[in-house]
């Protein structure tokens, strides 16, 4: 029988500041990105979205990231690689400890906007983050693009890999997203969407942007929950998962 | 046969920015409290610090603070309870991934600065903080000050407490240090400092500002490491607690 | 013919976070207390909010705030007087450096949050906050709660002060609002609010949470735009005011 | 009679953490680039290091940033132009506040670290910063690399450019600087480096590290202040500049 993970990134509030709605989204997917304080998170919002993520049974990642707060860590920074992995390390383990205290544990790590476009080529930056988690605990996977280079980099180093394909992107016929500055880089149609990613589940292809069919295996989908919107289109995407008796569970299970 | 724990506040260097001699320091104490990234330490230099403690057999302690770079953790704040809960634990967290790479671990909790003074009547700030400890590590001490409240509060929680005495500060009659902001708050006399020091840990006695006799029971000193002046005076109290046959070992131990 | 000034805060968005629709206050209020990157608001997100309050023939202060975005400036913190004063001035240069750049002018300093609170009284904090203002342009007005000790420690230093009250907060008998802790301390009916409003207005009083009545005088009444509700309260007020023809203007005309 | 600027970058203590020796360089040079919060400087300690220069009759610039402390501003940040010109005006606006009250002014402005790295070539950041500065204050000039294509961009739009030669660093034969990464790009003989700037400001002409001669048009001099090495090269400098008869004093006289 067919399963995949869904996946979304929350605690992604800061102080006074909200962002998402991470109650909805702990009822649509299985596993939980959460934010670890450097582009977004603050340790008691942190504490209180890993301590729903447990009520909910759904697994915890830690969406690690640049330091950069004020540009949502969405901005390309020449981060040397000893200190990108330190950072990493801190990261998680501030989020394995709030996970701890929330009953819950850290069971696999995703790197968050511009760190995460940066190291999908490999390099020195995908060489530190790998580093900094086998040395926390190898037992962690790692969640990455479908079709990109870190996933054999990460799988050559002993980690487990995860693929991720988005369910509100357009692709590329190499498999690639299309990028966000160009004209339908990002699809709204819930139906359009949740029917693209039962396709994806059930034949291993996608059609890109030119008509083209892509192959790509993806283990996980990764849906937003920072709009009414998107929150819609995840929650289409589940019924529609059920509907076709795919079974929706973490990939950590 | 006497023993001492030496304790000193090590990882405080930021990014380009230097604060004391950390190499020194782990050739002189027993201890080290090491900040946690909310008061100094950015995630490089203190995997180097880590390090440097692991290799040089220094136990290792968490310098949690309020959240406060600019001011050093040095100012006052009316942080509510619950967040300093998840402050601390978030702080604890990310030391303990980062001693774990550097092959050590974090054996207790030392409050910084403002936190530090803050807390040591107790109250809710102080609840927050034991809360805070239990909850990642029953197994981790709290070093507060020698008489303090807190002391009393976090081992009825059933925490291990150490008291530690501050080898450079005047005491009151009352067994609390006289402020910064009085003349002869601190001294600056290595071998008198020595002596105090000696006698403090033979006799259970320290001689107040005023000349009266004090009883205090010091499981720890606390010297620091921020100048050449302090790193001389820690030396020269290493060398008299030799001279005396007063073994120099972690509480931990 | 009466006249009165309605402020409100804006420009505390940060990054890609959102808070408060100043879009819509903007057609309230006649000044608008605007961040200055110590609790909220980027320099994008400012300046964005500053063209918005020229456009909309609005006046404009300089929201100045202890250094704490995870807190929102609402702790209280033991910022030593001359660090605030120079705090202050940094973060009025940098709104007046934007406000001249989007094609208007600071007029005045509004603190908030918790340094609002912590200077009520006057003090160091306050001396600190007044020399700030008038080394930097002592033709800056100062708003501060209506009866509060500050107002004349101000103006006694030369500064034209502008005395608030807050439409939605109930009063104490001595003029003091009623702590945020107390139930009651927060209205919400929008008539009910707008009838005490007019009503202070019109006779210089305002009635107290057990019945007595206050005199009070008040050069503006702050409004909060920060959730819908809201936002019909200050629109309701405005309507109001209106009818009574009550003029909206900047206290600074 | 010849004359050259001499420009240091100062004001980069932050909070407790000291750097370089303000002092001791506002003897030695003319222009002093001051940080403005965003890579280093505290409030306090720009204020106390501006009525320095202002003592010291020393002009002053605002040395702006990318927004990173951690990483002192010496990593590239993809920010997009329209945040780096508000950035900019925020930095510019808080430093003329704090110059304005230490009874100087900011006379121009030198980007920092990565900043300066990355619009050295001209473009989209390049542009913004042009933008930024034109919008403050069109009398500010714009100090960078002789040489680089941001000088001509800068001078297009109608701002006063400065180009500065770097005291201490081997050139190539294109007038580039030798990268840090390779052997020999610093220089550290002061007689030597005195000599070369001697001649650079006599014939126009400086020494790449291949022995090529190149032609460099230099209206100030960037040395630096930030170890006593450092501080003993400047003060080289500047005696063999007086021995020669070349006048010292910033080039906004």
């Amino acid at each position: 029988m067919a399963s995949i993970d869904l996946n979304s990134d929350l605690g992604e509030s800061f102080g006074a500041w909200r962002m998402g709605d991470d109650a909805a989204m702990l009822g649509v997917v299985s596993s939980a990105n959460i934010a670890c304080g450097f582009h977004a998170g603050d340790p008691t919002g942190l504490l209180s979205t890993l301590r729903a993520a447990a009520a909910a049974g759904v697994a915890v990642g830690a969406h690690v990231s640049y330091p950069d707060r004020v540009g949502f860590g969405r901005r390309a920074m020449d981060v040397a690689p000893d200190d990108l992995m330190a950072d990493v390390i801190y990261q998680i383990g501030a989020l394995q400890a709030l996970a701890q205290v929330a009953g819950t544990r850290v069971s696999y790590v995703k790197p968050h906007g511009a760190l995460y476009n940066s190291i999908a080529a490999g390099g020195a930056q995908a060489a530190a983050l790998i580093t900094a988690i086998r040395a926390i605990d190898p037992g962690l996977a790692l969640v990455g693009l479908a079709g990109s280079a870190i996933l054999g980099q990460a799988r050559a180093a002993g980690l487990r890999v995860v693929a991720e394909a988005f369910a509100d992107r357009a692709y590329q016929p190499t498999g690639a997203l299309v990028s966000r500055r160009e004209r339908g880089a990002v699809l709204h149609d819930p139906d359009l969407i949740a029917e693209r990613m039962v396709h994806l589940i059930q034949t291993g292809q996608i059609t890109a942007h030119d008509g083209s069919v892509v192959e790509l295996h993806a283990d996980s989908i990764c849906v937003h929950g920072d709009s009414p919107g998107a929150v819609a289109i995840a929650t289409r995407l589940r019924e529609r998962l059920r509907e076709e008796g795919i079974i929706i569970a973490p990939f950590t299970h």
